[in-house]
């Protein structure tokens, strides 16, 4: 943070850094049978590779492509607000790869990850949008899997006040030793360090890493409540909030309709969600919160205002199909908050 | 048609073939100012070369893609409203070629049209959307312009009772071939063949072609009033009018918010359009308006419900951002029909 005495030292350029997975979502509407049928669990992401990925499209509906990416989403959301971004994740050189670079450089976002020449295709993301608004993923990661820690920019990390970073780095191999050399430059440079949790079989996945991670090097966690229960390994939402406020400096925690609560120290805030008329598609939801709530603290906000930004935001995606906003989150936010 | 004596010595399989330009759309929101400061007329399609594409896809915000092309539209329309439809039109076998055939397959129509295996990429369509809902585009032919005869499938229009042509067809050079090969092969079956204007500047490029064909060749004509009017050089909607019903078997002219007016013979019917609450992108609408006309007609229905059809399809694209239905013309045909 600016405030802080190392910080204080050098230039601040950007107000986030995010590092994931670069994605080009291809979305279409499916009904309960299709994911039934095709065996997935509704809400989550599962990964698959190139040939189930061409089997999957084969069978879904027309679809709509666009930029997609927990991360990426979550900085196109501050560039929406106004906040200076920057992206770091890698895509190849092939039609999608110019899609997503075009996307994220078009708002304004510094991206300067050198594309793979050969090699695996830019990573799509197949979102299934039920009837009931709710997205189920299937990734195929493709180039993805060459993030690693040359790709890291230190100097990129030490100018921004917030080094931002989906689980689902975790994923890929290399992609996890690019993440651990990130949050590290990040601390050295006196920034903070933002990790979401992106998903509850991720945590599955990784759930010992990412104990290790919250408990020493993340200052600010997102995680909605399946993800923060299936961290602790609790049977209720308030057992997981008492160990997260144990664990971590700032968290703020989502519940879709119910709303989020942040936790940080002894303040606990307890936010509506923006209540809206209909209900789309949710795919992007918890990376535009996150916008909203790092925009905030990045501004200088209080965690309560952070935490009502990000639900103006949230409530924007989720009013149309595709998870990156579609009117300005900056004129939005003026609006509601006055 | 199926009453004609020809036509009912042969099968039937198809309600409509169309035969258009392959299109990837690139929809983005523009202001005022880019379409003034790109030099475009708003509301038109003018047609780029591949590097003014390039640097027009710089300039512009970040977008979706979603597959287009007028016929194929109208195609893609008449699958969600249950018909039988089949497409002729050129992509490249690359990614977004990929995602065109992918799109058009998985309605159920089709498509055998084989793919470019080199020269120029799959076609786009740079779509500038502005706040007060209207469409300009800029169109890189890329793989259309191999559309030739040899791509016409003389069986699948001898088995289809509309053969659906769109006027952008006359600017690649091939392509022109291509389309009176066709409009051929479907009078010869004792089919009907049906003509959209497409757009002003493209009448414009290609009039005395166009008068020649409604003139001789084509039963069902599709035009809206700026193209009509340029068509005949009319100074009024209503000369156009007059001449149109002079020449045309069947016209069926849209008027934006208007309505619609369809002519055949004695007969003349007066269609409002149907109402909706906000107008979020108009393109499409004369493509859906088409695909509702062309149902009505291949399933028995009078004119005016022809025109009623075509009216509430086009209310249901012109609701969302992109051309293609976003939900079932069927049901909602269905719904507001009764």
């Amino acid at each position: 943070m600016t405030n802080s005495p190392t910080a204080s030292m050098t230039e601040t350029r950007y107000h986030v850094v995010g590092i994931g997975n670069a994605i080009v979502d291809v979305l279409a509407h499916a009904d309960d049978q299709f994911i039934n049928e095709t065996g997935l669990t509704k809400g989550t992401m599962s990964l698959i590779d190139e040939e189930t990925a061409e089997s999957v499209y084969t069978k879904m509906g027309p679809g709509i492509e666009c930029s997609g990416g927990s991360a990426a989403n979550t900085i196109a959301g501050l560039a929406s607000l106004g906040a200076d971004g920057a992206f770091i994740g890698k895509v190849k050189d092939d039609q999608l790869g110019g899609v997503f670079r075009h996307d994220i450089t078009s708002m304004g976002i510094a991206y300067n990850t050198a594309p793979d020449t050969d090699g695996a295709s830019t990573a799509r993301c197949m979102i299934h949008v039920t009837p009931d608004a709710q997205r189920t993923m299937q990734t195929y990661l493709g180039a993805c899997v060459n993030l690693g820690p040359d790709d890291i920019d230190e100097h990129m990390i030490s100018i921004s006040q917030v080094t931002y970073l989906e689980g689902y780095l975790w994923d890929p191999e290399q992609a996890k030793k690019a993440f651990v050399k990130a949050a590290k430059a990040a601390t050295d440079a006196g920034r903070l360090v933002s990790l979401s949790l992106s998903d509850p079989f991720c945590v599955d996945r990784h759930r010992d890493d990412f104990l290790n991670l919250v408990e020493g090097h993340v200052d600010v966690l997102f995680a909605n409540e399946e993800e923060i229960m299936s961290l602790y390994q609790t049977e209720s939402f308030d057992d997981a909030l008492q160990a997260a406020r144990a664990h971590c400096s700032i968290a703020a925690l989502t519940r879709s309709e119910k709303g989020s609560v942040v936790l940080s120290g002894d303040e606990v805030h307890i936010v509506d969600a923006e209540p809206i008329d209909v209900v789309a598609d949710t795919t992007g939801a918890g990376d535009a919160y996150a916008a909203g709530f790092l925009y905030g603290l990045t501004t200088g906000e209080s965690l309560d205002t952070c935490a009502r930004i990000g639900s103006i935001c949230a409530s924007e995606v989720i009013s149309h199909v595709g998870a990156r906003p579609d009117v300005s989150f900056k004129d939005l936010v003026r609006k509601k908050l006055g």
